[in-house]
Formats: C-alpha cells, sequence, structure tokens
C-alpha cells in the first residue's frame, strides 16, 4: 500500500531517536522548535507556481531529512508511522557522508 | 442526482472505519489532525491561477484519497453522507495495488 | 425591479426546506457549516484577474445551487428574500436529472 | 464645492428609507449586514491593477445601487450627507425599470 | 526646510476647523472615522508597482485633499504641525471651484 | 568596522534630540507614532521585486531622513548606536537647505 | 556530517559573546530584538520568486553576519550548536576589515 503525495506535499518516515543520538545529530530537548530527522519515503510532483508552472521539490526519496517538528499530518501504513508535510517544513538534507 | 463541485473543490464520500481498518492504514485516535480516507466522487475543473489559466485539480474520479478531517462541507445525498472540499484539504492519493 | 451585482457576485434566491426535503439533498441540522440551496437570478461579469482581465463565473441564471449558508448579504426585492454573495460561496451546481 | 475620489473610491448619496420603502426594495433590520441604497454622486478613477493598468470601475453617476452598510466614510457637503466608499463595498446596480 | 517623502508618502498640512466650516463640509463629531482636510504640500514619487514601475500618486502639491483622521505620521517642521500619510490615506480631492 | 545591510536594509545613525531641536523639527512627545531623525550610514542593494528584479532604495548614504520610531532593530559599532531598518520605515528625506 | 539547507535557508554558526565583545559590537542586553553575530556555514539554492525563478540569497560562507535573535532553529550537529534561519532573518554582513 502506497501513498502518492498531492502538490508540494513529501511523505517522511521518521527516524528514531536511538538511531539519531548515533548518527551525530541531537536536538536538545529544551529547544521549542526542535527539528527531527526523518527519511523521504514519497515526494508531490510540487506547487503550481504564481507563473503556472510546476516547481518541482527540492528533495528525493531516500533523502535524510531535519523536518519541523510541528510539520506535517501523522499517518499509520501497514503499522508504521509516516508524516505527510509541506516541503516548506522540511529544513535541509543531511549528507551523512 | 449529482453535485457539480465549482472551482478547485472535490466531491468525497468518506470510507467507514470497518473499511479502513481493513485496508491498512489505522489513524491513531489521539493525533489531533488525523486525516481520513475517501472516495472522490466528482472533481471541479479547477481554480483560476494568477496567470489566468485554470490549474486542473490531481485527482479524478474514483480515487482513493486522505484528507484532513477539518476540511470541506458535509452534504447528504439521496440519504449517504458526501464533503465538498477543496483540492488543498486532500493530502494524497493511496494505491492499494 | 432587477438587481445588477458587480464583480463576481452571484444574486440567489433560497429554496424553501420543503422543496429541498422532496428533491433529496437533506442538510443535518447538527452540520456546523451546513451548504442551502438556492437558484441563481442574476449574475455579475465576474472579478479582474491579476493579469487584468475578467474572470467569468461558472455559474449561470437558472442554475440550483448549494451555497455555503454564511456567505452573502440579504436582500428583500418586491417582497421576496434573496441573497447576494461572491461566486466563491457557491460550492457546487445540483443537476436534479 | 465638489469631491474628486481618489483610485476605487465611489462617491455616494444615500436614498432615505421611506423612498425605499416605495421604491419596493424593503430591508429587514435584523440583518446584520443589511445593505442600503444610495445614488452615485462621483466615481474615481480606478485602482492600479497588479498588471499596472487602470482597472475603471463598473459603476457611473446616476447609477442607484444597493452597498454595504458598514463600508465607507460619512462626508457632510454643503449641508448633505454623503458616503465614500470603495468600489467593492458596492454589491449591485440596481435598474428600477 | 523641507522634508522629500518616500515612496507613496504624501506631506499634507491640515486646514484648521474654523476654515473648514467656512468652506462648507462639516465633518459630523460623532462620525468615527471621519475624515479631515488638508492641503497637499509634498509628494513622494511613488510606490513601486509588482510589475516593476512607478505607480505615480494622483494628487499634486497645492491640492485640498480629504483624508482619514486615523492615518499618517504627525511631525512638527519650523513650529507647524504636517501629517505623512500614504497615499491610500487620501480619499478624495476637493474642488472649490 | 561596517555593516553591510542585506536586502532592502538601512543603518540609520539617530541624532540626538539636542541636535534636532536646534534643526527645527521638533516631536511632540505625545505622539504615540512620532516619528525620528537619523543619518544613513550604508544601504542595502534593495528588495527583489515580483518581476524578479532588485528595486534599488530611494535613500542614499548621508541622506537626513525621518523614521517611524518603532521600526529597526538597535546595534552598537564600536561603542555608538545603530538602528537596521527596512526602508519601508523611513518617511522622508529632510532637505535642511 | 553535513547539512545542505533548503530554499532560503541559512546554517549559521553562533559567535561567542566573548568573542563578540572582542571584535567591537555589543549588543544591549536590553535590547527587545537585539540582533546576534555569527558566521554562516552553509547557504540554500534560494526560494523560488514569483516569476519561477531562482533568488540566489546575498550571503556566501564565511560570511560574518548579523541575525534576528529570534530567527532560526536550533540543531546540534556532532555536539556544535548552530541555527538554520532563512534570509530574511540576516540582517546584514560584517566586514570586519
Amino acid at each position: 500500500m502506497n501513498i502518492r503525495p498531492l502538490q508540494d506535499r513529501i511523505l517522511v518516515q521518521p527516524i528514531r531517536e536511538k538511531e539519531v543520538r548515533k548518527g551525530g545529530i541531537i536536538i536538545p530537548d529544551s529547544a521549542k522548535d526542535a527539528p527531527t530527522e526523518g527519511r523521504v519515503k514519497a515526494v508531490g510532483p510540487g506547487r503550481i507556481g504564481e507563473d503556472g508552472k510546476r516547481v518541482k521539490p527540492d528533495v528525493k526519496v531516500g533523502d535524510k531529512v531535519l523536518y519541523s517538528k510541528y510539520g506535517g499530518t501523522e499517518v499509520k501504513i501497514d503499522a508504521e508511522d509516516f508524516l505527510l508535510m509541506r516541503e516548506d517544513d522540511i529544513l535541509g538534507v543531511i549528507d551523512s557522508k
């Protein structure tokens, strides 16, 4: 079962805290808008810009991303947790190299 | 009796909880903005973009969609419940394959 | 006596509850933003789009429409009740065929 | 003494209640945003649209109009009451034929 | 000492009440947004429109104008009171002919 | 040490009250949004307009300006006080000739 | 481990107070929106403008910048503190020459 996001929406699978701590980025618990790490699972075709053309999202399936904790909507697919968020809720791509 | 949605409005028939549970996507009850599943029954011609051209909706009749629980307006047609919502309230299309 | 709506305004005559119930669409009383049925009596020429051109409304005189209960302004013409609303307050056109 | 409205502003002289009742349109007192009738006395050249061109108002001097009760600013010219409002506060033109 | 207004700002010198009463326009004290009369002393070059071009103001130095009482910022130049306001706070030009 | 403002930001050095009183513009203490005088020290390259082109600011280094008291952010450079504000917070240029 | 900011986001490493005091810019503690100094570590490709083209940020990696204290989101990379902010939260570039 798959979800095909519409517009500029991105399907992200959150990465568990444990895995994050090992990877090196630790988010301070006190931070009010602390972002969270996740893996991109599906990417919408992009929003329609004011000039009538698609604005293709800057992330692709497989990217490890940092996203705003308050962005997105939780969905459960085949017993796993995912988030559907707008591309604008994604702050950056993490290159773990 | 039919409803022809205007602009970027979409007519969606909600899918009952039971059917959803069987299908595999379970929405946690605690989730504040939990989306809901439905079937697209009618699609408007699309809104007029800033360049004066129609922006055709990205969903079509028959699509199984995930939509924001707070979007749309309830209408009852021939004793059945439907929702009239803007395309923007639809988060994604579910491919049940 | 006639009213010629300006811009994207539409003159709608509400259809009485009784007539609606017979027609088949019943609006639940509990619904907070329940739409109402009406008949289009006059249509404005449309708003001026951002590209400087008229955006012609998608409804025409005689259409049976579903509109947002909170849209529009009440006016009484020759002792009959009408509503002047923006086209955006009209959710869809009802094809009673 | 004359006022030349700027932009999309319209100078309207309200029509007294008595005259309105005779003319046939009666505004229910209970209506929260009940519009009022008036006569257009002066019309601004129109606002500058997003494409840099004037958007000429859709009303002309002499038109009998229905306007939003809460729109506009009261001014007194030579002891008579007038309203200066934006064209958008005018709902429609009344053809009394 | 002179002030050269920026963008679409206009420098207006208010006309004293006494002078206004003689001139014929009397503003009711009760009116919440009652406009006031003034004389244009300096005009900015105009704002930059969305198409990147200047939108030249519709008033000129010497014009007697009606302006919104709540618009503008008070400044005192050589012991005299002036107002710096956006062109949009000016409702109309008074032709006293 | 220098600050190069970004976009449409302007670096302004406030002129002390004493100097202002001698220069002739006195701001009434009671005025809620009373503007203040200052000297332009650095000018950003301008914001990017909606047509994708720079909109060059209308002030230049050395200009004596009147600015909104509530605009801008205070910074201290080499023990002196400055303000970084958007061009829109500058009301006008003072020609002291 | 690197973060590649999306859109017009900038990765900034705050400069410690001590270092700032030596450099000459002292931010008054009382200032409500006092900006802070930092070093640009990564720059996004820029937002898509209304004409559909990228608007390249005006800062580059290595720039010493003054940024709004309330802008941005804190992230910790390899035990060091960084901020991910929009270019608009950066007020100016400091030339320490």
